[in-house]
């Protein structure tokens, strides 16, 4: 028995989503159809105005809620941290992904405004330099007159080579550029930090 | 920062996923939202028509597509494989769920017809005897003039107990009952068989 043209579409687009494979995605599928049909069509309606409704803040790339008026494509998306006037504008913490951004939201241990880079320096990858969105940030860096970045790429091996790339192309710039720190993690264990990890907390170590 | 409701909305939805907790939700959410907005779009007219398309089979319980004349709610569902004129009427498969009966049609091994219980009996999750469709089932032997019956039900507690239940309430029908067989799969490694799995290949062993 062949699948029918239908479930064959949905196994191949549930398929797209990140490690989901044809067994997962048939098992979305077969849960969603022996359900509550309100799911299925709740899931379906919310998922075709997804990027009606959110998109990419024009100023910084985090997730922006579009407005009514600003549905119309002429009109710039800003989101909710650039419009917040209690965040400092002379702050920017530079990150790779949204992802980054929303996990030191939820630290709250930042008081000044983003800039997503949306992807990370890697020669493996085949992205370089010329990949990145440098012009956008030394602009977004004189328009609001920052004074210190925040480089918060994560410290990986793209990550730092990212940090460095932006520490030259920025030099000009009459800018602080700090890099968040790296070490033993709250709550790890000495015994199983990894080599690497364990050099960067004795070379970060701070005076008691 | 608290996510906006869509994204609130849309990871609720996406954790009733079997197996998928908020992170894969999110995960999953952020893929979309940063990949080709046609992906999300094609997704969501999908699944907003999953079940008008794709219908439980009103004879057997397999997923059937609804034909154009069948939305209308009143027109029963028929199955291709209820349809397929080549298919054994007198020949009937009892699966416990739709995966089953779509492994076993993978396998190719059953030239006959399908009966979908929808559940086991399972008396630690309360469901009993008068949850299962005994009386449809009754009814599709006595109209299909079925001859034998192959239990499929898997070979675990559940499913021996559901054997077991239909072999006595189906004893008085003029009808042969099998089971499928059960011991150690194919390309199986005795050394790492389970000691009920070894004992059924042993007492289910066939002369050479």
């Amino acid at each position: 028995m062949q699948y029918s043209p239908k479930i064959q579409r949905l196994v191949s687009l549930f398929s797209r989503l990140p490690g989901v494979g044809e067994k997962t995605a048939q098992r979305y599928l077969f849960y969603l159809l022996t359900s509550d049909p309100e799911i299925a069509r709740d899931l379906g309606r919310e998922l075709g105005t997804l990027h009606d409704e959110l998109r990419p803040c024009d100023k910084c790339g985090n997730i922006a809620e579009t407005t009514t008026e600003a549905t119309s494509k002429s009109e710039p998306v800003i989101c909710s941290i650039c419009r917040d006037p209690r965040r400092d504008p002379h702050l920017l913490c530079v990150v790779g992904r949204v992802h980054d951004l929303l996990s030191i939201e939820r630290a709250g241990a930042m008081r000044g405004r983003y800039f997503v880079l949306g992807r990370l320096l890697s020669p493996l990858e085949g992205i370089g330099p010329e990949d990145l969105p440098l012009e956008r940030l030394a602009a977004r860096i004189e328009q609001d007159g920052v004074r210190e970045i925040i480089v918060a790429t994560p410290p990986s091996v793209d990550g730092e080579a990212t940090a460095l790339l932006l520490k030259r192309e920025l030099a000009s710039m009459a800018v602080t550029m700090t890099r968040i720190a790296s070490g033993v993690p709250h709550g790890g264990d000495l015994e199983y930090a990894d080599p690497i990890t364990m050099g960067r907390a004795i070379a970060g170590r701070r005076s008691l």
